[in-house]
């Protein structure tokens, strides 16, 4: 068995931003030498979540206002006595910090339309990606 | 370390659809011959998702209300500008296209009343489902 | 290749509850060996949740709150007519039963704010968690 960890870090600009961090994924599939296994993508924060999904402008908007819209920022939430930002930890709880990818002959197994995303929801701040590749090579 | 991997098509038949999946995984894990490992099951598309849940045909039409309650079919998307489907990648977001379950003495560890769903969100269509295996035999 | 699995079983105190299972997993890894790898955890239930986030008590409240909005208790759900917990069920598609973290130097890769939880929807009850680590040691 092989295995390979990496940490990059992730600049996000704005309160709520998606940031494409699949060619990062993809550099450390290369770099892991993995032919044949599983690649995870953790996120240590309370207040961002992971998702896969086409990165199209459109599309970004619509994942923030459909979000917005479910958990909005403000309702009178108890954690906002302690910090002001419950609604952060919310979204970070309905889009999970985990992910887990199959890797093929050495290739990451996403879709032709699949990103990755980091999805930040207090941001704007820098953030640690940890990744896990274990398998065969 | 043993690893398997597999991939299956599944034909959905509605718009929305949630097509079990449970046997396809139980005839991968049989097949991996892992005793002891993780079975990882990941579907490369945009407008799909996972869920595991109990298969009663009540439960799957409220699973359908509820999706669609949370997130409408049209509520000008900014997606919708591009491809008619932008509730689809929304839901996709929520039930994340990847989840992962232990294989103990060769036994996919599932609970009695859990099955594994494919979700199709813009059907019907054929998918695609991969399947990867790690662990000891 | 080492692999390590466990089970454990928790006692929900309220028909939502949310446990944090943190030290439970932080002692399978350290009995596991295993210095590099990955740690699954699953619930085998479908009226269960697993979440990662912040063990604050207004932020728990939050949760609650939050999830109660988004799916209410009654709403003529199909499934209340064979049991009468289809809201249970619907947290725990939403919210789903398996997670995956990674282990480095021996040490969970929680980040300092995140615990580990189980959400219950349909307690009080006693459930099962069960644990899988792979890697190396």
């Amino acid at each position: 068995m092989k295995s390979y960890s990496a940490e990059f870090k992730v600049r996000t600009r704005a309160a709520m931003d998606f940031v494409n961090i699949t060619d990062k994924i993809l550099q450390a599939v290369s770099k892991s030498g993995v032919r044949d296994g599983l690649i995870n993508v953790f996120i240590p924060h309370t207040t961002v979540g992971i998702f896969i999904n086409e990165d199209e402008s459109g599309l970004r908007k619509d994942v923030e206002r459909t979000l917005l819209k479910l958990i909005p920022e403000r309702a009178n939430y108890a954690h906002d006595e302690v910090d002001y930002n419950a609604h952060a930890h919310l979204k970070s709880v309905i889009l999970s910090p985990s992910t887990t990818i199959p890797i093929n002959d050495g290739k990451l197994m996403i879709g032709t339309w699949q990103s990755i995303f980091l999805a930040e929801f207090d941001g704007p701040r820098e953030r640690r990606v940890l990744i896990k590749v274990i398998g065969a090579d």
